[in-house]
């Protein structure tokens, strides 16, 4: 026997593609597909055509959604001229988990990289830019990643909105709750010296 | 925004089911399909539907096939008096890639496990002594996995067949190739020493 059946390569191998999923991960996924019921697997199928088919990008914010606009954008009860603009739209989940942002969202879908081909056109620059004068917004924050490439992408952004009549701001960086100072890195502990904050007593 | 848009959240909660795949896991695969061509989801979905529906089991070594017998099985050129007794379906590829065994296999799909409801039925013992007699099975190398259950199993199946005109045995249990003497547990250290064969110089 040189391989697997047919039918179970094709799984293997289109599961090989995605990221992080090494050859043996793939067979381990399709043959624990194969050892339950066949019910579920079918399941699977469905669920990952329905997404691929009927997931598209919201006319305004450009996150995942099934109609023309997203469920946040459509919400009236949300701030419309404060946006948030993130990366990937995983990262407004884990704002919205905090509970207390009630803006819009504004996803980038990646981080300015010229050599990936990404630059301000693919990241929706001149569509944030219209927004902002349409909807006369007032504050952009910036939540791109803390890294290089979230770095720079934040402060092309920044100055391509110099001179607008909008406020820039960038989301703090610091140690995470329930981090340990010892462990820090400089980088973070440089910032979360920078971006110290008064404590006022009553 | 309370969670993912349905179909999305619908690919996340399949994915989860599946063993070694947390939330974030999940997550993170239903973005990478959403995030690459969506005809590579469609592949993915398509093929996951095809090996639900087509793939059954041998008739004769229960391995996973496309037909009534697998490709093994149904090889002219392997010894059909000699049989390989597995655990799992990958366990084959793992003894087809050291390229020395010409002979079939026998599949059991688990191991004997009462409080998972696996007995001797369910492992397909009763069809493997028909297919001794009827083949008139010269050997039996049990390769069950050298842990409790497998060895419990081994020792079972050995048992069940004794009496009958066939040799069974066990594939050797030592240190592994490129593996460290110094790190072996002591079970494998008794047992590569138990298994210790002779070395015959020219």
């Amino acid at each position: 026997m040189k391989g697997y059946p047919g039918p179970i390569q094709q799984v293997v191998d289109n599961f090989r593609k995605l990221p992080g999923i090494g050859a043996k991960s793939a067979e381990r996924l399709a043959f624990s597909l194969l050892k339950r019921r066949r019910e579920d697997a079918v399941k699977l199928s469905d669920a990952i055509r329905e997404m691929a088919v009927n997931i598209g990008y919201c006319e305004q914010c450009r996150n995942y959604t099934e109609g023309n606009r997203c469920n946040i954008c459509s919400d009236t009860g949300r701030d419309k001229q404060l946006f948030c603009v993130v990366e990937q739209p995983e990262d407004v989940l884990a704002i919205e988990r905090a509970g207390e942002y009630n803006g819009l969202y504004f996803i980038l879908h990646g981080s300015i990289s010229p050599l990936d081909g990404l630059g301000p056109e693919e990241l929706g620059l001149e569509k944030l830019e219209r927004l902002i004068e349409q909807l006369e917004v007032r504050e952009i924050i910036i939540a791109t990643n803390p890294n290089v490439a979230g770095e720079a992408t934040a402060i092309y952004i920044a100055r391509r909105l110099k001179g607008k009549p909008v406020r820039v701001s960038r989301i703090a960086l610091g140690i995470p709750a329930g981090g340990n100072i010892g462990y820090a890195d400089e980088v973070t502990m440089l910032r979360a010296l920078e971006g110290r904050t008064r404590i006022i007593l009553e």
